[in-house]
């Protein structure tokens, strides 16, 4: 398995890569995230456009460089939308990223919307743990779109989403990536308590995981989004004393990234897929 | 009537209940204020979730633990949405808020949308004077969705809503909720003039109203709600010198409020419904 | 040729009159933009209201002052709303502004909108240069939302567009303002690196500068919209460090600016359309 320095290395390589190439990114997403999310991604160096009319999303699709669909808020309109965004990303061989926002039994539509989306072979599927648990098929405990699992109950339960991608994202107190294509599951470490107090957070680290999903790896990208999240959360906490502070210093913090930090903050922990539950357990 | 004292302590009560509950709102409003409604209410305590389609937002009344019905910006699906989410509150008991932004003779399809929410008799209506007022059937001076008239002249022009509510809620540069269950109105002071200067303050503030109705009675609800806006705003201009210093300051008192704060600057006057217009004019 | 001082004179009385006639400004706008918009026009001393459904945005355009359209994210809704509200604006003497977010060959649907849209005689159309020369029967170079282009390679390329309009504003690192009715280019100065950073930092420019239009003409409005964003964001640079600082402050700037300001840092210079290419490139 490889070790913590390599994936350092390859944080600060991605993260280079986004602020040289500066990719064109193509989101579609809820009401509540359009603005939040633009801002995020600008701050962190790529270039975002809401591209989400099924009579423009696919072609826009091919110029863009990755994709990230977010179903929270769904029109009918968007709905073909990210179904021919989709599409055309797999086509064209365009990473893309799936946030299925809301995903459970109180949300029956939106749930079914998913269920579709999974057939066009998201690179890396990301939610909090209670998304991600039922949309594997379990029987999660959705309440709104927080979530009420905690992530390490859930790894094991991802089991039957090996089909459609070979990346997981999965966001919460902590954060897991599951990734096939290294056979292992990263430990993102850091953040912030007052990150969850901020609506459209998880949706603006899916589009930042599209923005570098652009410039690296499918898992490489994930990890490096949960790590651009967690430093500047964390550096921001340290000084900002309440929400509203918090969320202008997180967009500071974003945007004063650099290879010192990353490596000075960078806190992982890498467990071998085949072992998980041995590991998970001794880490808490 | 009930004194100064028992309306601190339950105000008091239902800020802790809101605490403790983090109850699931579901808010259906427009594209304006769909990010800072939910920033607002993460601030406050409860947990927010736009859910705003109509093939799914009845469902989701019934798991939400509170609705408010924003009609800003209305579309086809929203407005269908709302009338769904509207009935299934009704039907299933779950406190609901009409919020009917720019109801007025200028838009009048909007207006035949809130003509048609009546009928689901709302916990409560919350609005600016002028909409309000128009509401009720006089005519009111609307200008856009900003309030023309003195909410002291309109109380008196509510008359012909309570047959569709029991609690009235008048945002201005003076606050007024007028209560059927209490017989009673209740003007709340405080605030900041900076606040008609950031928008969509009054919209998150009916989901606020939401928010607490999940955790108290109507009037107490919308009292509660007032309350901490008024409090979190007049300490946040204390000390901000711009809007957008403003707009930070304010989310962060909003969050550090506590029940020290509450016994301290709460400022209300009560008026027996009876006898309103003799204590109005006396406290203008 | 007008000199310097007549300008200056100018957007101090523009500026003055927004503050006295706070006019009521219609906006047909993209889902990013939304909330953000109507916080900058409000900060400037305009009346907001996002009024962009069919039903009702044409009897709206008739009560408001202004109206712009921006065509980032539409609708098959806010399409129609688009046509009735631009007609109305015509038809009753109302200044309308365009800004054709992302027009270009990758954006096909929306393109054939703004062409459409055109017939209504725009009192100015804005955008960034790449928009611009694309609009204009060129070549652009479009890259999403953002322009590829310098400004001043594009006004040379604006003239196919006068036949819709007689004020074209261009935003980017140089802001040019080309405008038939005083035979002139008018480039203004100042502002901030900072502000590519903020998302929607264009639409709210072309909200402003339809807030402007119903308080002076088209040409000056342009100029004095431009020249209140140059001035806040210089103003606002000069001591926030950060992206998330600086959103902050550039609002408090722009509410907080005033005739003194405008005097002491307006910078614009003067071009004779006839003799633009000279001097154009004179001055870079």
């Amino acid at each position: 398995m490889l070790d913590h320095s390599y994936y350092v290395q390859q944080v600060q390589q991605a993260w280079l890569s986004l602020q040289q190439q500066q990719p064109l990114i193509q989101y579609i997403t809820n009401s509540v995230a359009a603005n939040y999310t633009a801002n995020i991604v600008l701050a962190c160096g790529a270039s975002p456009a809401l591209i989400d009319h099924p009579l423009e999303a696919a072609a826009f699709t091919q110029v863009a460089q990755a994709l990230i669909i977010n179903t929270g808020t769904p029109t009918l309109e968007q709905v073909q939308a990210m179904q021919l965004a989709a599409q055309a990303a797999q086509q064209h061989g365009r990473p893309w990223i799936l946030d299925p926002v809301g995903y459970g039994s109180a949300l029956a539509w939106r749930s079914s919307i998913v269920d579709q989306l999974l057939a066009f072979q998201p690179s890396i599927i990301r939610g909090n743990a209670s998304e991600i648990s039922t949309l594997a098929g379990n029987s999660g405990l959705a309440k709104g779109v927080d979530s009420t699992l905690n992530s390490a109950d859930v790894y094991q339960h991802t089991l039957q989403l090996w089909q459609h991608t070979a990346c997981i994202a999965i966001s919460g107190e902590s954060d897991f990536i599951v990734s096939r294509e290294y056979n292992c599951v990263i430990q993102v470490k850091g953040g912030s308590a007052m990150q969850p107090k901020i609506t459209a957070m998880g949706c603006a680290l899916g589009a930042l995981i599209a923005a570098y999903s652009a410039v690296t790896s499918p898992t490489l990208a994930a990890i490096a989004a949960h790590v651009h999240f967690a430093i500047a959360a964390q550096l921001a906490a340290a000084y900002a004393t309440g929400i509203g502070q918090f969320n202008v210093a997180f967009l500071d913090e974003l945007a004063q990234m650099n290879s010192e930090k990353i490596e000075q903050y960078m806190a992982i922990e890498l467990f071998d897929l085949a072992h998980l539950n041995v590991c998970i357990h001794s880490s808490n």
